[in-house]
């Protein structure tokens, strides 16, 4: 007997809706000629050392529960790991271990933001974290950013424009997925300054801050421009840059205070994150720095390869990523980029992401990961670019 | 500069209880003298050749993204041993892995109740499931059993009374955490048949299935009663039968249609579980039936130890478990059992949790759980009974 339970759903759980690079990766899971381009994920796997600290701790029988907020030793290496990289000194008290980026972004979400509340979303952006405002009963409020010859700009009397007495929170992805614009101080400081202004909270995804292109260590950060009041929750991830998208860890950086409210919450998620995962994470901040090196240095050549490629494809428009690791590109007369990831991957064999997965402002874009091998970039770069000389 | 954060949250966040078993566990691990049975939690590592089955995909690089609803060897391996346990054909399609039991209630939630939603709750129950209820902005509308001489009863006039035109669910967890009370086949017809009549979700919380003392393989299920179209979610994990709870892996089992819901909100809650983690939780359910049976035995053992300690105690009232892993009890004269347990930890170095943080109708009770080895629990029961003769 088969009968449709969704009927009897919540409205939320009705109007969640699926995610649209899932959509993209299901169908290229089964064709395993395809190159997976389509979602934010180096090929490599996770480095040796960071999965022995966990073989060693399972070993060592650390199997059981433990604090809700994570184990000191990782706790205290993030703040070690903050104060090397922003300068200056952290509280371990300011850390929260996640079970991924993904639930910061839903407990900070549950921590600010409920019925009738607004949140603001600069867009193109990671689509997750607009469907996570959806959960909570808040709604996404969009602010588009417009791609022109200076590539993506922020307006930010939009910005400023979107604020209206149900807006709780800003959300600010910087360096962005997809688009990889990248804020200046200055403009994080604006932002700040709007949100000081009207008492907003800001929930900074600085997740592809190690990931630039100008010879620095790191993009410009709401650590370099806030004060200690400032209502500012960091959703971060140890995905990205220590090949650990498998795991499902991250952390939250917010003001002590908050301590008890996010130890609860996670308490009613997941409660807490397993001891040898932690144990891993330890090593990647500790011993972790060589990889993220490696891992810049081969994302950033490829990045330089698609760019010069595309530039010399006058179909194909797009920006040159300052941050993270996507080329996001509209290819002239293809605009309809929700059908065309299948067809890539029909005829030629390339997984990308459609843009329009990360707003409308996206409609019309796609979006490809670099940060995979050279040959594998380059094979499916050339692949594309054949594709669209000869589709002209 | 020090400001309270807190002041900005949401309502939900700021009303969102602490757990009472928490402030428990952080007084008693400081007190390393301390014999701690205030968690639920076996005093055996995970078994090695679970670990081993992690070790090994960890050093074959299974590091990366997976698919949200669970790797298809576990899911498959789910339906078998529903299978074996329960009788009957259970396709994969029904299993969705999570990240904790925790988070199976938490997504089994959002699938089903939101703002202005009630859900009913028999209690005393785990606390963390009506805390979950909150944070969705519903409210828990308890029903207590009552404790007499026949143990803990519940009354299901109560429970019909309890149903409104908020109603949207019914929490049933059998065998009970913390009374140890098991339903009978019939009194799960009985809540199912109130479900059916008014149109309730069933929210089936039967962890403890395999923990009961009367020589079966397992407690009657609402499996056992069920039929195709009944709106019943299955919250479960991997932490009690193999000594897993550190792990944080669970499961939900539901109707195929809900396959793209569940997806989703797993999607925008941790997206996935590490396919490490999911190939120890396939080796427990292949492998582990021998572990389940030593662990059973031992838990029954210790039951029997504690129940007849307290039957020669004049003071103490209880009712031999009939399910699960904890003695709730009362101590004539101490009516006070929330400030007990730090007293039982200073004078005598036993931790308990305290009766009232699984609702009011625990007031004056205290939960010790003993799944940990015959020593401990003897020793910590023959320190308790010795405190209570002499405080008389």
């Amino acid at each position: 007997m088969s009968i449709d339970q969704t009927q009897f759903l919540s409205r939320i759980a009705r109007e969640t809706p699926g995610s649209q690079i899932s959509a993209v990766a299901d169908y290229g899971r089964a064709r395993s000629s395809v190159i997976p381009l389509w979602v934010g994920e180096a090929d490599l796997p996770t480095p040796r050392f960071i999965c022995d600290a966990a073989t060693r701790s399972l070993a060592a029988g650390e199997t059981f529960y433990t604090g809700t907020r994570g184990i000191p030793e990782l706790r205290q290496a993030l703040a070690t790991y903050h104060a090397r990289l922003y300068g200056g000194a952290f509280s371990s008290e300011r850390f929260f271990v996640t079970g991924s980026g993904m639930q910061s972004i839903q407990v900070a979400l549950t921590l600010i933001a409920g019925e009738g509340d607004e949140v603001i979303v600069p867009t193109p952006a990671w689509p997750n974290f607009a469907a996570a405002v959806g959960v909570r009963g808040a709604r996404p409020h969009v602010v588009p950013l417009r791609f022109g010859n200076a590539g993506w700009v922020l307006d930010f009397d939009d910005l400023a424009a979107a604020i209206n007495p149900n807006t709780r929170a800003i959300y600010f992805n910087s360096p962005c997925n997809p688009t990889g614009w990248t804020a200046s101080r200055d403009e994080l400081q604006h932002v700040l300054d709007l949100a000081r202004r009207y008492g907003l909270w800001i929930v900074a995804d600085e997740v592809y801050t190690r990931f630039v292109y100008d010879g620095t260590a790191r993009s410009p950060s709401f650590h370099d421009v806030a004060e200690p009041g400032d209502r500012i929750l960091y959703t971060n991830t140890f995905s990205k840059n220590w090949a650990m998208t498998g795991w499902r860890v991250g952390w939250i950086e917010a003001d002590p205070s908050l301590g008890p409210s996010i130890e609860n919450l996670l308490q009613y998620s997941t409660s807490g994150v397993a001891v040898f995962m932690q144990r891993g994470a330890v090593a990647a901040l500790e011993q972790g720095e060589g990889f993220v090196e490696h891992l810049i240095a081969r994302v950033k050549r490829n990045r330089d390869f698609v760019a010069d490629a595309f530039a010399k494809s006058p179909r194909i428009r797009f920006s040159s990523p300052t941050g993270a690791f996507y080329m996001y590109f509209a290819i002239d007369g293809e605009p309809d980029t929700s059908r065309l990831p299948f067809r890539l991957m029909d005829e030629i064999g390339i997984g990308l992401a459609p843009g329009g997965a990360f707003g409308h402002a996206g409609d019309g874009f796609l979006r490809l990961c670099f940060a995979r091998s050279a040959d594998s970039v380059d094979e499916a770069v050339g692949r594309l670019t054949r594709w669209v000389a000869e589709t002209a």
